[in-house]
């Protein structure tokens, strides 16, 4: 009998709006979730309390008859490792320097594995997507949600660079005078191509005077879902906004491929969603800025010469990626040196912060 | 006694100006060293030809007390890996496709290690130079010559990618709109902070209307080493020059460190020995665009929160780290699966080709 018939890990994936939670085995997948709202207001040893609670809950449910391997965990960056201390995380208000694994662990009673969040979702897109079907030992994935994240998986393992801050990838500059970025600094991927950046794009086209078309209904939010319906609608000014972030993308993508020169980088998140919008502009600016890409491209004309082709495609998973990276986290990397597991079960305890 | 003490290495320094060929040992470093014009003219086969006749003679004088543990060959790209075939050298006319690996093996009675120069410099780098100073086990070194090359060592070992064609950081897109590149494409890195980019960009100045300073020899050729002499003096175009160099390299610097995250990055080859002309614009970007640089670098507020700072400096070796890191790249990669080595020297050959 296959041992991992019987492992049990539990993920956690920490966002900035909602916290999901997962009982996971091998052969099962996700044997039960729990997802609730992040109480960014009450802080975060509340919110820690919370997550412990439902994990408690689901080892209590699921680790009866199933030994626990681990428990892994994605979180929002900048995250020093192997401390597994947040600093200064833009959409987490109040969690500078909060030091994330040693709370966990302090009251959790198996080993924790803990990383950004991008880059769990990597991992997951590397183990159980389309790593997994061009069988490739390494990837980039790119995640486009609120901002633009990104995780490198090389031999098999993720990279995590000398101070566990590597594949920043929404910080590649694409225009060095472009718009202005969330870090403080101005024309970043993130600045571009994220979800919060596409409606900011089209904000400041009307802003600008242009008049939006028929095609966006003037009762609904300005978001990236919306402007994506619009544009596949006609809507000029929404197309548009869509081509400078595939633009981008391609730009990005081609640095990538350039320092790189991985077999496989996918592009997930709820902006790749419209795949159909981006894709025509991020391949031209591919075949024009890389000549790896166009040497190792399947179909180019060096198709014989170069093995090893490129792939650029949409991640396979979907939003589940995040989740799914976080409960085979303990399954690929040792859990981070850190404190010792609490003996028991505790959904809350007296802070060392307090 | 050390077994390193007897062990002989050959390298091969291949350049689209000369050739260098040397025979070391680990503790006695550079025994002989013998340069030759690279005869583009004469064609490829000549040229390999050249290349072993030298190899055979320090093969003859070193190798009789001193068993040869491998033949190193820096060569310029784009390079097929592990294959070692040429693709379309933009400095070696005559070369596309040319199975180097090949035609050296069948000429060589030792196994050939071979790979891109700019790697080789930075495998020299790492194990002589900076990277054995402050004791990282990876590193990024840009080389700032007639194009811009790199080499990316992570985890003690160079980074190849998929079709070994990694660490083209020459070809990083800064400016999408900026000047043209050799490669086709617009704003490359190499379009800004190569010596020929240094000297295009002076020369475009100068056709544009502006007048040369008096620090400016008008009989001297206008290049990446006479306007640095000019800047220094105080001459403006050629200070504007440089500081648009520094800027392009900052934030190439900026990319890399945002998402590799290693702990030193070095600068080398012949335009950064004006290192003084660079720097100053050059770490203006980095701290403008990588929060992972501003949180990793020692003297910043972060100092004590984050471990593992980010280096960035010159290249601790001068020129001769190319010929360096082909002599020791026997001793640190095993040699590419290709042909057996020929029973004995050989200086030429009927090629394959022919």
């Amino acid at each position: 009998m296959d041992p991992d018939h019987e492992t049990l890990t539990i993920g956690i994936d920490l966002g900035a709006t909602s916290v999901r939670v997962a009982a996971y085995s091998p052969p099962a997948g996700l044997l039960e979730t729990s997802a609730f709202l992040t109480r960014i207001s009450a802080g975060p040893l509340a919110i820690v309390d919370d997550i412990c609670r439902n994990v408690c809950r689901l080892l209590e449910i699921h680790g009866r008859t199933r030994p626990c391997a681990g428990i892994g965990v994605g979180s929002p960056g900048p995250l020093e490792l192997p401390a597994g201390r947040l600093h200064a995380p833009p959409n987490l208000p109040g969690w500078n320097n909060f030091p994330l694994l040693d709370e966990l662990q302090s009251r959790l009673p198996h080993p924790i594995s803990l990383d950004g969040d991008a880059r769990v979702a990597a991992l997951a897109e590397y183990a159980l997507g389309s790593g997994k079907e061009f069988a490739v030992d390494s990837l980039c994935m790119l995640t486009l949600g609120t901002g633009v994240g990104s995780g490198i998986i090389l031999n098999g393992r993720i990279w995590h660079g000398a101070s566990g801050m590597a594949a920043e990838s929404g910080h590649l500059t694409i225009d060095p005078e472009g718009p202005p970025c969330g870090c403080g600094n101005a024309g970043c991927l993130e600045a571009y191509a994220s979800g919060t950046a596409i409606a900011k794009a089209a904000e400041r086209l009307f802003a600008g005077g242009l008049s939006p078309s028929a095609h966006l209904d003037p009762a609904s939010p300005l978001t990236a879902a919306n402007l994506a319906l619009a544009a596949r609608a006609g809507d000029p000014h929404a197309r548009g906004v869509y081509a400078a972030a595939g633009r981008a993308l391609g730009i990005a993508l081609a640095d990538l491929i350039n320092m790189l020169n991985l077999p496989l980088y996918v592009v997930g998140g709820g902006v790749a969603q419209s795949w159909d919008l981006l894709s025509a502009p991020l391949f031209a600016e591919l075949h024009r800025r890389s000549y790896v890409y166009r040497l190792t491209t399947s179909g180019g004309a060096a198709l014989q010469a170069i093995p090893g082709g490129t792939r650029v495609m949409p991640a396979r998973l979907g939003p589940e990626a995040g989740l799914l990276g976080a409960c085979i986290l303990p399954l690929h990397v040792p859990p981070a040196v850190g404190p010792e597991p609490s003996g028991a079960c505790q959904a809350s305890r007296q802070s060392a912060l307090h």
